[in-house]
């Protein structure tokens, strides 16, 4: 009988200790040697709100303890004092005198210093991935039991196709022969939706690599692996949504940390409210506060503990993998102090570093809002170094497919590029003919090889960081599928060891394929080489016929472009480019090489984007 | 034979002296009291260089004695000090100790302190008319003998049509009584042109007003009995080009007077150059120094003495006429250094005097950069105080005409004027529906009655300066002549003895015609009359459902706008508008007096515009 009650006892005692793990804390490390001594962790546990914590290592301290609205929670203001030696300690709670809790931290040496920690710049060209659809290197990690869309379907546009991390891993020499110098994948951290949870955007724990693309160490030696082959890797980052299903959807810690928790009530997508001197505080909070989605609940950066819970996620992530960059989703979406606040406290922390934000409108009055040094009118001063340039994008593609009339075609491209003195920092811009969100510049451009041509031409050569989706190198497309983002994000051809059409090898490819993805290659080794494309100076003439012109130059190198989109070979005279081309007299193509004389005409291909070094 | 000799001798004499007159002294006179004590006076007459200058006269000094290129002119540089008094002094022209020409000089007193000269502002509304086809006041005048065009044709729309300057003093009482409160004729100087003469443009004598249209002193009665019914007259100014055959076409005083004088090189039209990083030197060079129009010798602003001639030019109409502002024609065609100096000087002399510039672009970005006070990146700060809105005019258009889709209709006109913040003042931005370069706005909205009176109530209840062109308050359309100025600028019914329709009267008029006058009529008094309209601060909501609510406000009053596209009458639940609303209960519909409690919904009329007191 006592025996029996002992078990018994032993049980209960058992399940209160389970009961008395700590469930989460957040940052899951940190880091010595920080600019910001500052950290909050996130403590959660039962009823932790009741406990005294403490800290007994040499140059931590507890400045203050927080509660939040549930008493399952704790945040712990720690102050980490320059002298800090990496190493671990125990936090102790204690209620009544007695320990509740204890949790082990880490504090770990940087890798590198802040200063020393380089973001992509306009000597990168990005490669965008769609993870899923890219490569799947890894066929263990498919279907992974317990995730809630655990099936695999390639048939399914919208369903998990199963590329992965070590798919990327395995393609990083593809990618660096290409010529391309970062990549940029679509978020791999955790989605663990019922549905769609493919495209990534639904993150349901900011802390945890999604198994179905592979683990952390995948992540680290993706990075790592990049890193020796001369690519960055560029983290793309959610700070206004989660995925449904978030751990702490279930206890909240504020009842503010989401907005709109109950009633899900939607964003009115009113993008032009942070920056419109009459917008209503009715629409503001719409914008801001709404969700982007029903299945996305909407994170409340006005409450100080999920800011800073969210930059420490960013330099988490900084740290952890080592990044050549962050790019942000749905930019102007939150609170656009938090934004300050964020963007700031990273490139504070990482002077080097370079972030860009997605911020859909073809306005530049709107995106370069938001650009770092740009002088706004209401004081607004973020830190995002580049903004994604969707007037640019807007602007290439109906230069191209316009016919050329007055104030259309070409001239579209020309007066677009004529804004840029409204930013603050033209050349920290991300360019690109597409992304996943957009048809394919191939559809986009009625699948016309030559005017894909022209476009990629344009952008590997005009001022700005250049970006290419995965694919753009043999036509990927999705004609007749206007704007549905899964055939957007079809599967690479050759990703999956059954396919009949192959990239890397070439097997089956058209001989238009064949041609644009050496045309792209070429370019993007001689860009790479090219500094003056980099950081050059630009000058452009007024198009005129179907032709538009324009020099990328520095003390040592002049390179001359140009754009014909007629369908005939042209002889272009050169004097009206006097003050440019000045002595020199020879024009070298390129991609073959041949050299022409600038004194009788230059000979332009049909329908072509000709780039000539000028001496 | 002694006789005959003395004779002959006397007919030289006296050919002599007809020689010897000075053909050209300007400006005509000049005033004392001007805040710039500096004045430059073009002397025109045979070898006029070869003599030396001189003037006794308290208070005037020749600083300096400028040669030009060719030998007949000289630029005289005087400096008139503040204590010098009003009168008239002689010029001596000597040559080896002769004078060889004499010439009689009168400094005016001011009529008005420069600072009592007040331009246009938000509190007007602006009536803009093309004299020729306005009011045919003087039928005496309608041909003049001795003009290169001295035929009156009223069925060619490229003709002359009889309109003048006393059609616009005879018309004064209905404009006044319409409720406006300034007008804008376009350019009433001489335009000696041998065809299309009648649109002001290619002036040919910046100092005398073209006889087909009055006189000088018509001219001066214009203003002054506008002035007594509270209407400020617009000066329509043309720095850019002159008409052909002006005087000194002949004998050019500097070979760079004129841009391109030998092969009359057209502009590029490239309207962006000024504000381009990237621009050419080759394309900039084009805009500024090409013609308008092959009719249209292009003047050089960067010459001094042009600058200056066309500065005194632009103050000697202000003092002499008092003006009540300045419109300037083809802004951004000339040099951008001289436009500054040009709006700097005139602003400088007259700190309450405003003036608004021709930028037709529909690019805020480049439409903003002209506008003073705006920090520009360039550091450029010119002095215009006005611009006029043609993006906002697209969005007007667009608005109306588009259907009701995501990011169209009305919400292209939010997001117009939630492009504010890139002016420096936007308040003083001139709007409009249309004017004398574009269809009518009737005609633009495909002769919509409905959409037409939306877009009025728009252009009075929303921020800026509107401008309204003559016959817009009785329909006026040129449907089916797209872009067909002289149709655009057709006659006024009624402007005319012979005309069977007549504005003034109402005979003859449509219920269609008569209803929009006095929907027009109606919110003009009722606009002078509510200085919230002009001053007050401005709250708007994203549209939805067809139906665009604004608000404007200040301390003693709130006016609600509500546009609504639906063919049906709607009921608007105005909870979302709380934050503005706050405890008011009623609103007062400022059409009929009616009021409606702010409770129950808002009872708003299919397709209208409708504006609401609320208290």
């Amino acid at each position: 009988m006592l025996k029996k009650s002992f078990t018994l006892l032993c049980i209960l005692c058992l399940k209160f200790s389970v009961n008395a793990q700590i469930q989460h804390v957040e940052p899951l490390n940190w880091w010595v040697g920080l600019k910001n001594p500052n950290l909050q962790l996130l403590i959660h546990g039962e009823n932790i709100s009741e406990t005294q914590p403490s800290i007994n290592y040499a140059g931590v301290s507890i400045k203050k303890v927080n509660k939040a609205d549930s008493k399952n929670y704790l945040f712990l203001d720690l102050v980490i004092a320059k002298t800090t030696k990496a190493g671990s300690f125990t936090i102790n709670f204690k209620k009544a005198g007695k320990t509740i809790y204890t949790y082990n931290y880490s504090l770990l040496p940087k890798q590198q210093a802040s200063a020393q920690m380089r973001g992509f710049n306009s000597s990168d060209v990005i490669y965008l991935i769609t993870p899923d659809r890219f490569v799947n290197g890894d066929y263990s990690n498919d279907v992974v039991a317990g995730m809630k869309e655990a099936k695999i379907n390639r048939s399914l546009d919208g369903g998990r196709h199963g590329g992965d991390i070590r798919g990327m891993i395995n393609s990083l020499d593809y990618i660096a022969s290409m010529g391309f110098t970062a990549i940029w994948p679509t978020p791999v951290l955790e989605n663990n939706m019922s549905g769609y949870s493919y495209h990534g955007y639904a993150i349901t724990n900011h802390y945890k690599v999604d198994p179905r693309y592979g683990t952390l160490d995948d992540y680290k030696e993706l990075s790592s692996k990049a890193r020796q082959k001369g690519i960055k890797l560029i983290f793309d980052e959610v700070l206004n949504h989660t995925g449904y299903g978030y751990w702490w959807t279930e206890d909240l810690p504020f009842k503010n940390w989401l907005n709109y928790p109950d009633t899900k009530t939607s964003t009115n997508h009113r993008r032009t409210v942070n920056q419109d001197l009459y917008a209503s505080d009715y629409d503001k909070e719409f914008m801001k506060k709404g969700w982007f989605d029903r299945m996305m609940p909407d994170m409340n950066g006005e409450n100080p503990f999920m800011a800073n819970y969210l930059i420490q996620n960013t330099i988490w992530w900084i740290e952890t993998i080592q990044l050549g960059g962050v790019r942000q989703d749905t930019y102007g979406y939150s609170d656009k102090t938090f934004l300050k606040n964020w963007s700031c406290a990273i490139m504070n922390e990482y002077p080097n570093f370079s972030m860009v934000g997605e911020e859909w409108s073809v306005n530049p009055l709107i995106t370069s809002y938001w650009q770092r040094g740009r002088k706004n009118a209401d004081g607004y001063d973020g830190c995002l170094t580049s903004i994604m340039d969707f007037p640019l994008q807007e602007a290439l593609v109906n230069a191209l497919k316009e016919k050329e009339t007055w104030g259309k075609g070409l001239t579209v491209l020309y007066e677009a590029l004529a804004n840029d003195f409204v930013y603050a920092d033209p050349s920290n811009i991300l360019i690109m003919g597409d992304n996943h969100d957009m048809d394919r510049i191939f559809t986009q451009l009625n699948e016309d090889v030559d005017l894909t041509k022209m476009a990629l031409g344009y952008l590997l050569t005009t001022r700005g960081i250049p970006q290419i989706y995965y694919g753009t190198e043999v036509l990927m497309q999705n004609t007749g599928h206007h704007k549905v983002d899964g055939l957007i994000r079809s599967d690479l051809p050759g990703g999956w060891k059954e396919d009949t059409v192959n990239v890397f090898t070439e097997k089956g490819l058209t001989a238009a394929q064949k041609s644009t993805k050496s045309y792209l290659k070429q370019l993007l080794n001689w860009r790479k080489n090219n500094s003056v494309i980099a950081n050059g100076k630009t000058l452009h003439f007024a198009p005129f016929d179907g032709i538009y012109v324009y020099f990328r130059y520095d003390n040592q190198k002049t390179v001359m472009v140009v754009m014909n989109k007629n369908e005939k070979e042209i002889k272009l005279e050169t004097k009206r480019f006097d003050e440019i081309l000045q002595n020199k007299t020879s024009a070298k193509n390129i991609l073959n090489n041949e050299t022409q004389s600038l004194k009788n005409g230059l000979s332009i291909s049909p329908k072509s984007t000709m780039i000539f070094e000028i001496f």
